[in-house]
């Protein structure tokens, strides 16, 4: 294997001037630079990346923390971190896969191990005990969501405030006046922390009060069984329901399937709206949802490009929120004259 | 930050033993060890990877290959990675995405940077140009998938060839005597080369000739729209088909809707086994689609098991081929007296 000696010796310079070179510590005059890089390339060398990394400081390494609880908030998790990968190999880095726990000990020691130049939170809570630790380390990171106060984070996140506002009002225009939204089930706590579910319910209790409509507020849990057996209990629970927006692309096709159960049909007698979802899954309901859709791809690579540019410039980018934008299906339309539950 | 220097100083001892503690590179008495470790404990120090991985010439982290390559087989990609690596967090590792490009450069390049210890390559096809450099290189790598010579890698791969299998005695069993496999479309040359699709065809030849059947072969694109549009082609170019086996569950779902627009009903008219699915797909469809279940997560801790287990015996541990088991669902019956085709 070519090590820096040799690239040295070929070059006819130190080996102190060829590691300048590969780790960017002292400049180095051009015709230096130039003929150090042809015998790199003559010889095919390639720098030792933990050495580099020790001299440097710097290891060309990003953590992505990725979500342990399972949300199951759209299924672009994979989508999410292909594009933030694919987005920072090239800007020169790599990405590490940090554990799924939710945990504020595990970030120290993760941090204290000085492996990763910054890192890329995935799934925040509004109360997270992984962000102190980061802010405690100095090491810049992203939040992928927000927590109860994100004004000294830099966060991406998608915009699930207008999202709700914008899937409430195309419901609204098409003249339904009594609207659910179905959110993740209450009995587990940790999804009263969670910045989706807590950002769109607040939303949505503005957006129909502004409208002049009332709040209603469903829960459900994120798997299709859950959408099935909703179906069975809207018709009593909500009997003026003419339309439910979902936080959950399986529950939601769940829901059409429980409707069709009943023999009850989308949209004519109920109109659906599926929130943060991919067009894949759009397509896999009957009739085609109409959706949200979730900006998986852009996420990954705006959590990156935001972290690189905080690392190079040393400024924090302001935060970005990215719709989720309206996708018309076919489980929309105008309002059935009787509710299904009045009939 | 605590250093190597404050802990020799709090336990008494010089700043190498402390490093020979740390990077296990020199034996140290018992009682040494624990001072040493108690006094780590007692400052909080955490060792600093980078120089560790230096001195022990082990970087404690596995490259994870993800696919380039959007075959879609079952979506249990994000199942596989984070089994992957917790399993990997388990034995004290972590997991580096690496780029998904096909590439023997790429990784000729990765593997000279020496960041990682072992390598777990996704997505092998049957002629993979990033195995050759691996081997050359001498790191531990396992794959996942086979080539088409497989005797002399570490693999783990679903077991396609049994599933199948499988799948076909499951619908002969139900009285069926013209099976339709439906596989990725060949347009791509990729798919030439793609072993889940090669294998599965070989053996659906040789189970159908052991049965007395044709082997009846279709190309269906993998995405729902083109399920959709099979269910078209279905009844003028197969008409006698009674049961569809397919290797892509959104197409199996799409398969299922373009049915229903023909007023068709699953099983009753056309029996369904989806290939490589998970059950939470299975509870998208309407009926539920009988599956041969994807083993996403135990792949994902096999493949990091045998990687670790080479790399600390020094052994290959034999290759592994898991079965993607049968789970019953709605989507298979006994064949209708005539076909869809004939009527």
């Amino acid at each position: 294997m070519t090590t820096m000696r040799d690239v040295a010796e070929h070059a006819g310079v130190s080996i102190a001037t060829v590691s300048f070179v590969i780790n960017n510590t002292k400049p180095v005059t051009q015709a230096t630079r130039a003929r150090i890089e042809a015998s790199m390339e003559a010889l095919g060398y390639r720098p030792n990346a933990v050495a580099r990394a020790l001299a440097s400081r710097r290891t060309r390494v990003l953590a992505l923390a990725y979500p342990a609880l399972d949300h199951r908030l759209g299924g672009s998790g994979m989508e999410f971190m292909i594009a933030a990968a694919r987005r920072a190999g090239e800007h020169g880095y790599h990405l590490m896969m940090w554990p799924g726990t939710n945990d504020g000990r595990e970030m120290t020691d993760l941090l204290g191990q000085r492996m990763v130049d910054g890192v890329i939170l995935m799934e925040v809570q509004l109360d997270d005990p992984r962000v102190r630790p980061l802010q405690a380390s100095k090491t810049p990171y992203a939040l992928i969501g927000r927590t109860a106060d994100p004004s000294d984070s830099l966060h991406v996140d998608i915009d699930f405030e207008q999202t709700v506002t914008d899937a409430v009002r195309h419901l609204y225009d098409l003249g339904h006046r009594r609207i659910v939204l179905v959110t993740g089930t209450q009995v587990s706590e940790s999804y009263y922390n969670y910045g989706p579910y807590v950002r769109t319910e607040r939303a949505f209790v503005d957006v129909t009060a502004r409208l002049g409509l009332e709040p209603v507020i469903v829960a459900s849990g994120h798997d299709a069984g859950a959408g099935r057996e909703l179906a069975q209990r809207l018709r009593t629970e909500q009997p003026d329901a003419t339309a439910v927006v979902l936080l959950n692309e399986f529950a939601a096709i769940g829901l059409l399937i429980g409707l069709h159960h009943q023999q009850l049909r989308v949209p004519d007698d109920l109109s659906i709206v599926s929130m943060v979802t991919s067009d894949e899954m759009a397509s896999l309901a009957e009739p085609t949802l109409t959706i949200m859709r979730s900006p998986g791809t852009e996420l990954g690579e705006l959590a990156v490009e935001h972290l690189v540019r905080q690392m190079t410039t040393g400024q924090r980018p302001d935060p970005v929120l990215l719709p989720s934008i309206l996708v018309p299906g076919e489980s929309t339309s105008p309002p059935p004259r009787t509710p299904i539950g009045r009939r």
